[in-house]
């Protein structure tokens, strides 16, 4: 039997009709996201490599490059399939990995694309040198370094040198560049605070970049930073290319750090809810949970009524298919009028929300333009 | 282009070979949870209702049935789809829900399965009848009462006679019995008091019950508890059915509650993962973050080493692809030694870390049994 649920949304169709919960994306603040954050990163003479694992999305990921992009980043092997297939023609994965399937996903993609990955231990050199030869692929290799975010790559000059040798002795192996990439820094709140930590990781990138450079080997390539961090990255004179992902839709995470400088992305990115139950005074009940939303980095901070009038909501509980919601300040008083109404929940943390979805509902005004397959959904391997 | 990457298992594969991350079940635990659960439950005389949410199989609804189930629950309508079209006859939606779209998809359900939803106000009530009515179809209806979860459900005695005589207005609509839930229950980690709040819950549902039985009308079912209270729930003499869906795969969370009584489901549900890099002493770092574990019930509190000796580990950090791990106890020495090796983490929260992932990759000993797909995977509306 062929039964499926009907589609939540068409091109054409008023926001008011879009079934929820569905994951939208506000097309003029995303637009805007690409135009100045590629406008800003070219300003400073720097490459813009987004972060594909943001928004896991081959629509979006060809916007980025119409609006000036180098190529993309990937976090798997397995997500970078969809973006391959979609044309991307440059990816970067920024992570190691280790594995027979793994070996055999890097040299089929290196097959169809200009692909670079990391590397910070000498067994994975060998499998990923042993496996580029015998495909007849040739794979970009960036060795990751680390610059404070204390979890992969090689702490010490004597780590990379090792490794750049080993690299430079597989003739399927290019060394590219350095991967230098700070996650501990981007959530930083405090300006200030997080621009001293993002120029401690450059200057950290810096003694490796020149440790090299005294032993003859040129850094063609020094790749990092994300979304709370470009803006000083580009500045540092050690990072060539920057791979911020979050920008282009963000999140209440990053909406809740300060922006002081000549660049803030806005956010674009919405749960789009319904009200299915208000049997309680003070409280509604949406239908947007667990499943639909991301929690790690909290429960949403910013709830607003869509098409409707209401008072301030607080998102205070997520169960599995249940959001609770709790009128903040006005007087707990009957709610059943708000039944059927909707709501915009701000996600805490793009990128896991995004993974819970297929598919992005863009709209403009009040107006379905688009609807993005968020085609490497899922692919974690 | 068509480039996919290729599939991390095959039937036959040895378990060491299987590409990860990977969502495993434990084919002989799952067995016997299916199996005990059923017995148990059927020696009380009540009917059992797996609830689909947990797993999103339809392969796994399948051997439910085969083990006795009545049918079983849904938590969203285009959650119930797969059943339905994987020939699952019976489907009960636990949840309320408004709009358009939702009554369509309930009209369609109900001209393929018999189908069962809730309501908790009036004006779901209507719309339901309404649609029933133009679509020609009957739907059961089952008023959602609150028995302590303070979440939907009508709260008083009026507010169900309101319900069921709406319901009785309308033909497309029949009145089959009460919802009675207390989610908030099942997690209780004390076997008293878990089974003390489990008593009231059913007390609350029985007033429910003696109420509309002295205006006449009878409740046929009432249906509600879960994993942690179904052994309380059977024995109450209120409920008809119970609801448990956890029990099949079981979770850190459920694992973590004492079990005093006949029946203790087994965990069987596990991520297999990869350690990726090993840089730091007594920190390995594994290629399982937030993108294939839910954390909304905290870290994983169980990794264990899979098919290789290792030093105790603490699953301490979860970022989007990385999870980081430190030996426990154990001097922090080099852990290089760990690098490629394999780990089986329990996750805290089976129902949104399985909404994850696209297949079970299911296990008996050390060879690849059976492939189910995550049918359901996604669909929240």
């Amino acid at each position: 039997m062929t039964l499926t649920p009907p589609a939540p949304a068409l091109v054409g169709d008023p926001l008011a009709s879009v079934g929820t919960p569905s994951l939208l994306i506000d097309l003029d603040a995303f637009e805007a996201n690409l135009r100045d954050t590629a406008a800003f990163v070219a300003g400073h003479g720097v490459a813009l490599r987004p972060h594909a694992k943001a928004h896991k999305s081959s629509a979006i990921a060809q916007r980025q490059l119409e609006a000036g992009a180098v190529g993309i980043c990937c976090q798997k092997l397995s997500e970078a399939y969809p973006f391959a297939a979609a044309g991307v023609r440059d990816i970067h994965v920024t992570n190691e990995f280790v594995g027979r399937d793994k070996l055999l996903m890097a040299t089929e993609l290196a097959s169809h694309v200009r692909l670079s990955v990391c590397v910070d231990a000498l067994p994975q050199v060998r499998a990923l040198g042993e496996a580029a030869a015998s495909a007849g692929v040739t794979i970009d290799v960036l060795p990751e370094i680390d610059v404070g975010q204390n979890r992969c790559g090689v702490t010490t000059h004597d780590g990379l040198f090792e490794l750049v040798e080993a690299i430079a002795a597989h003739p399927g192996l290019r060394f590219a560049g350095l991967q230098a990439y700070h996650g501990g820094a981007q959530h930083i709140a405090d300006w200030a605070a997080r621009k001293d930590t993002a120029n401690r990781a450059a200057e950290r990138a810096g003694t490796f970049v020149r440790a090299l450079e005294a032993r003859g080997v040129r850094c063609a390539r020094v790749t990092g930073g994300g979304t709370g961090t470009f803006e000083f990255d580009v500045a540092s004179g050690v990072y060539t290319e920057v791979q911020p992902g979050s920008y282009a839709i963000m999140d209440g995470e990053y909406g809740g750090i300060a922006w002081h400088g000549a660049v803030r992305p806005r956010n674009s990115l919405f749960v789009l809810s319904t009200i299915m139950s208000a049997t309680r005074p003070g409280m509604v009940v949406c239908d947007v949970g667990l499943k639909g939303l991301a929690v790690d980095a909290g429960l949403p901070r910013e709830v607003t009524w869509a098409g409707s009038e209401g008072p301030p909501l607080a998102y205070i509980a997520a169960n599995d298919e249940h959001g609770k919601l709790e009128t903040v300040g006005a007087p707990k008083t009957d709610t059943t009028q708000f039944l059927g109404q909707r709501v915009l929940v701000t996600p805490g943390h793009c990128d896991p929300t995004v993974n819970l979805h297929d598919q992005y509902v863009c709209f403009r005004g009040e107006r379905v333009e688009a609807i993005w397959p968020i085609d490497a959904r899922g692919l974690s391997r």
